[in-house]
């Protein structure tokens, strides 16, 4: 199937006269999980990882990614002639300078401009240059060959109360206004327009948010999405807020008339080639980081309150599915796939839960050291009454977004899976514990949630932490908990997860995840210093812990923060589900 | 005086048709310290800060300075008409800012280009090309009006033999050709010169450095210097070397011509414009970190082993210091400024010392809490018996370079005062104590040495680490501990001081010093994992600790180090000394 979608992608190059064609996957506004619609990737591949860049010749194909899914696509690529470039492995050449060592001088490379963001098409533009290749970006070949590819997405969008929300449209856009010194802002983050207007939508799996464009401007906002998804209701809201809507495709025709001579601010890495290509060169364009994106990650007191309301939904869910673990879980005949349906099932009772957050990882044994592993019916294995469980799943409420990950034993666990994961529970409240002045980044902590597995020669090899969105995406910037430079300072109200982990390849693997928020702890003489509260609510499993490796501090806070879990979940509970929560958080 | 020398500047500007000029006091190598000949920022403003840039127009004056130095700028300011410009302070304009207010489109700045980088005169040139004022780095004004100006330094060099240096200079010239990618590598930082070539000189003061311009090519390297410098065994050292000398000026026109048609790789950071406009535009210059740099500051085993040495010998005269303050203190009639004197007096009792590696800080009481006061026979204080001493001094051995701070007990001590005491110590242990992967940089630790202090609403304004060079300058970079970025990682054998402090303004200082280097600590299947150990040898003044604040791990590292240094120094003591150190390191 593959090599037919193949041949014909390559017979349409050849009409099109280019000699190579690169998909990456994603949609018109980049996101990390695109509608059906825009699942080119493994449409063409066969490969079905997150994440990964195919790019096809005339007689070559290959596809990078990174260490998560080189064993996953080796598999799947097999017998399409594709190969596998391992990214970030020394000695693998990038997409250009493979096209390059491939391509005759003068070559023509094409790809669907409405999907790459304009940094990179420039950033490929400037590669090519040397070899005199040229770059050809008005063609969505998988249009014409994909016969049955999925529809534009059409779901109605929905309303955020204001008082949900705790800030109204047209503040909103004030506030952006005045940050962005120009006469527009373009926004094209589909999450960004989604918390901007106080609108969610059901376009993409996991993201409650709709397909369109914002253009900012003051008293003359242009929302670009098309007409079935908006209600009169929304129409109205829109209306006080001075924004009008024009169908998704006009933001091509529109940006040329309204900015001309204008001043508008844009986001290189969010706003695809092809809406960017669309603004005029006589408007002064401003390139910079968006700047919805810090709004929008400093949660006001309203979603705070939303938060903890949907953590404490969440904490319910969690609670009752570790009660039935716990009760069920010696049969050994349960699976990790039946434990994703059972997180879904205790979500669904809570009244505010819309959908997951993003598809569960449930890790058993070996499974759990994998670090992004996606459980399916297919893939998973039974778990046996011995050993450890990870599972890393999360729910959209209306009045928040819950991300939690637990590690627990499901039978007997040996002594260094209780040394391993009491050295992540410590870099876990070691993180929680931290205080720091303000105007400090994400980089600068990020060694207290490792420090003591860096003592032992152990280590995890992703971040530690990620912002998560109000009722929207999982994953959000622009700050981050990690050694990777970023230079966003971690801020009052920010919502990030928190999240050290250890993984023993082939044995098993552990990660603790509270999702936290940045609040001021005081003012001196010294300045402003910040730090973090906790937003879960999830028992640990005391049973993994090793408390003589634990400080006294840590186990006051480990104590502390079940009471906590206990004092706020208990009215949810009776009986021997009452008396498991009791224990599940008694004193360690 | 000082307004004599700024009529006679304005003068010469004059005739020069200068609008203004600027002045640095920096010399042609932009040294830390800089000999008697280059101090022309005091010269010309009676400022005698460490760290300002002057600017004189036909009718104003400004100097830019840092917030160590406000209240002493504004004193020795006064009646001068030179206003003091308060850098990062918000609102002071930069100087290219200021410039471009107070002249005239079209105006010419003047300045000396032997001591400004290109860097810095491109950046200036950028500025002012906006309001077309033009910038002439030819002259050196001063030369003219400073009548009884210090002649060029001529101190003798001296070698460093081979044994003492654990590498020759050819391998040390090769290892960095093979890294610099260029014909040739030019070199004009004085310690790297003095590191590349194992010779040392008495140019500058606390530095053992001698003015010189380094061009190193394979089999033909040129050290500029003049040649009363140079003895008859150092030309045949450098013979071996393939390095052939030529008089300090001749770089200007030996550049010209040799290096034409070939490749070059500079410094824009450390080479003074003049020297980068002696480069012909045939030749092709590549721009970037000095490679010296990083060579440099990975010590042998050979140059830690002199380290040792070194710390043992400084040691020995800081304890001789502390009993001796032990016994004498009680008389409240010790000055600061006899501690800076007695500091000296008993290092200078050391076989291998040569001289102090900067001015000493020795600070009582408030004098404490100002971060580089620089204590002189009019500054000083007497020590009364109470309260507490902050001394920051080291010295230059043969076999390395010593910085060590103490903080001790003069008398009783408060309650306060214990507890920052020990909150500064514990952030000293912490960091001394931090495991890291390979690849780790300075900002991802420094909080080690700082979270203790920020739970508190503490902090302290200065960087926690910088490079200390072997027998060489006692600020060397490229590495550095401290919040800022700074993408060289710490690697092994980079020797670092671990310095954390607390200020309490007018009331007392404490600041916790010792030199520690990177060493491996293991390599695991999670990468190579490294670490530091402690070179400074010292007693820390167990009377200033409240044990309560302090884990059973940071009272067990604290025992261990006294224990160590006892055992290195013991051999040296007898009598009421030997009692005294033993006491001093004591278990606690």
């Amino acid at each position: 199937m593959i090599l037919d979608r193949l041949k014909a992608l390559r017979q349409l190059m050849d009409q099109h006269q280019l000699d190579a064609y690169i998909i990456n996957g994603t949609d018109p506004h980049l996101s990390e999980y695109a509608p059906e619609r825009w699942k080119t990737r493994s449409f063409i591949s066969g490969f079905t990882g997150s994440a990964g860049v195919v790019v096809i010749t005339k007689d070559k194909g290959g596809l990078w990614t990174d260490s998560r899914y080189f064993l996953q696509a080796e598999n799947e690529l097999k017998d399409t002639g594709i190969e596998l470039f391992k990214q970030r492995v020394e000695g693998t050449p990038s997409i250009t300078e493979w096209l390059k060592e491939v391509l005759l001088e003068g070559s023509c490379v094409g790809l669907d401009g409405t999907c790459f963001s304009m940094g990179e098409v420039e950033q490929m533009e400037a590669d090519f240059s040397a070899k005199s290749i040229t770059l050809s970006i008005e063609q969505d070949l998988l249009e014409t060959i994909w016969v049955d590819r999925p529809v534009f997405p059409n779901s109605q969008a929905e309303l955020v109360p204001d008082e949900v929300a705790g800030e109204t449209v047209e503040n909103k856009i004030s506030q952006l206004l005045a940050t962005a010194n120009a006469d527009y802002h373009l926004v094209t983050a589909l999450d960004e327009i989604a918390w901007l207007l106080n609108i969610r939508g059901k376009d993409v799996a996991f993201n409650p948010v709709f397909m369109s464009y914002l253009l900012v401007g003051e008293n003359r906002s242009t929302l670009f999405v098309n007409p079935e998804k908006i209600s009169n209701d929304i129409t109205n809201h829109l209306q006080q807020a001075n924004v009008k809507c024009l169908p998704y495709n006009a933001v091509f025709t529109e940006l040329k008339e309204v900015v001309a001579n204008q001043s508008i601010y844009i986001d290189p890495a969010k706003t695809n080639a092809a809406v960017a290509n669309a603004i005029p060169e006589n408007c002064k364009a401003t390139m910079g980081a968006s700047k919805v994106a810090l709004l929008k990650a400093q949660k006001n007191a309203t979603e705070i309150s939303g938060f903890h309301k949907a953590m404490e939904q969440d904490g319910v869910a969690l609670s009752r599915f570790l009660f039935w673990l716990d009760k069920n879980v010696d049969s050994g005949s349960i699976s990790e796939y039946d434990v994703r349906l059972k997180l879904k099932e205790f979500r669904e009772q809570q009244p505010d839960f819309k959908q997951e957050s993003f598809p569960p990882i449930v890790g058993y044994a070996d499974h759990g050291a994998i670090v992004h592993f996606s459980v399916t019916e297919e893939t998973a294995n039974k778990i046996e009454p011995r050993g450890m469980l990870l599972f890393d799943s999360g729910g959209q409420y209306t009045c928040g977004t819950t991300d939690t990950t637990r590690t627990v034993a499901v039978g007997k666990v040996t002594d260094q899976m209780k040394q391993d994961f009491t050295l992540v529970l410590k870099g876990m409240i070691g993180l929680t514990n931290v205080v720091f002045p303000e105007n400090t980044k994400g980089f600068h902590v990020d060694i207290m949630a490792r420090q003591w597995l860096w003592k032992e020669g152990l280590n995890y090899g992703h971040g530690t932490g990620h912002g998560v969105g109000f009722y929207l995406n999982v994953h959000e910037g622009p700050m981050s908990i990690r050694q990777e430079f970023n230079n966003t300072p971690l801020m009052e109200g920010m919502v990030i997860s928190n999240e050290p982990a250890l993984y023993r390849e082939n044995e098993y693997g552990i990660r603790t995840e509270n999702v936290i928020y940045c609040v001021e702890k005081m003012q001196t003489e010294y300045g402003r210093f910040l730090g973090f509260e906790t937003f879960t609510l999830c028992p640990i499993d005391k049973r993994c812990i090793d408390k003589e490796l634990m400080s006294a501090d840590e186990v006051t806070w480990l104590n502390n923060y079940h009471q906590q879990v206990f004092n706020k979940l208990e009215k949810h509970f009776e009986g021997e589900e009452l008396q498991w929560l009791q224990e599940a958080t008694s004193s360690l």
